[in-house]
């Protein structure tokens, strides 16, 4: 079974394709520890164990906009990245064209690109708005094209 | 493969299911962007150029209640649907009748209707806490199926 | 089709080891439940319909940084139990050695109890960044391994 599902070409660009975008997400995890450590803004009393007095301590557990900044674009991707990884893998199973699936998979995968460099930079409106609404025309365009195999 | 995969009715029954409440979650995105546009409230400078003072655009950054309550039915969404995406995918391939299946689909997806309009009015509780309820029995179900199937 | 993905048991570890993690995700909406009603410390008005006086009602609607803890914990799961998911079950789609796959799944499952437990007594760090580098390192072993198999 395994080795038919990797067979099929559209299942193996759907799997490399997700699996860039996924781990460009996981990569806003150590992006929020690196912005926590250098603006020495942490969540937890037990990160600030190296202040050197306890009122250095209490500082560091004071919210630091840059730090928040990459937080929200991580929870942004958390809210696309999920939908796109959940309806493009059902999509890849309705057997679409190589060429219609990997216009999907890559401009997704660039939208969302686009999206990160526009919440982080920051770049001004509407950049950020409109990376964010290619991805959802995307997973929308996948979506209807499960409906339509499931015959709804 | 896609194709066998495709031919399984409880199988189109969940990319069916999975597909409705995975855009049900999505369209938290854009009535959040509706609260943040009609309440002025929003969580980047960059997206309040459109203040005619200074004054105006510092304003427009206090957090509005009823964005607030959009996001957080947005995050119990993601917190409930993903697993039963996940639950429910490895669920159905389990090989189980199908309007047994479909009896777990549609009440999951039911729940979490339920749940977003006691959210939103608001409704008066237990009405919220018995929707999340619903949607969690469902998953914890689908759950004790796959480690039946597991044998584990 | 089910029954042939369920014949391999590399899939059936992976389905196994998937909903033991994603069970321990969901159980973290009771336990933030529980510290909401213990703490009495709520984030929506409706919740506090209990309360004997409207000041008492307000009162409720103050965070808790005990409620505040097991949520980041959530929100933790959320942003790397997710990419363990979709990683792994693409990576259990390519074949891999049964004992490599339950090596890869076995320690993932381990670092996520070991964070969560590390997070919420909480043990003095550096345990919980170490719980949750282990997890972060098998995703992307796994995700190297898709990659292989995709040739990218």
């Amino acid at each position: 079974m395994a080795s038919s599902m990797m067979d099929s070409e559209v299942f193996l660009a759907f799997s490399t394709y997700a699996t860039i975008v996924i781990l460009k997400m996981m990569l806003m995890s150590p992006l929020t520890a690196y912005f926590r450590f250098t603006r020495k803004s942490f969540a937890n009393s037990e990160d600030t164990a190296m202040a050197k007095s306890p009122e250095l301590r209490k500082k560091m557990l004071v919210a630091n906009p840059d730090v928040e900044r990459v937080r929200r674009c991580h929870q942004n991707d958390l809210e696309n990245i999920v939908p796109f990884v959940v309806i493009g893998l059902l999509y890849a199973l309705t057997g679409p064209d190589l060429s219609s699936a990997l216009l999907h998979f890559r401009v997704f995968v660039g939208s969302r690109l686009c999206h990160t460099v526009a919440y982080l930079l920051p770049l001004p409106q509407p950049s950020r708005a409109l990376a964010w609404l290619v991805g959802m025309i995307v997973t929308f365009s996948m979506a209807y094209q499960v409906f339509r195999t499931a015959q709804l």
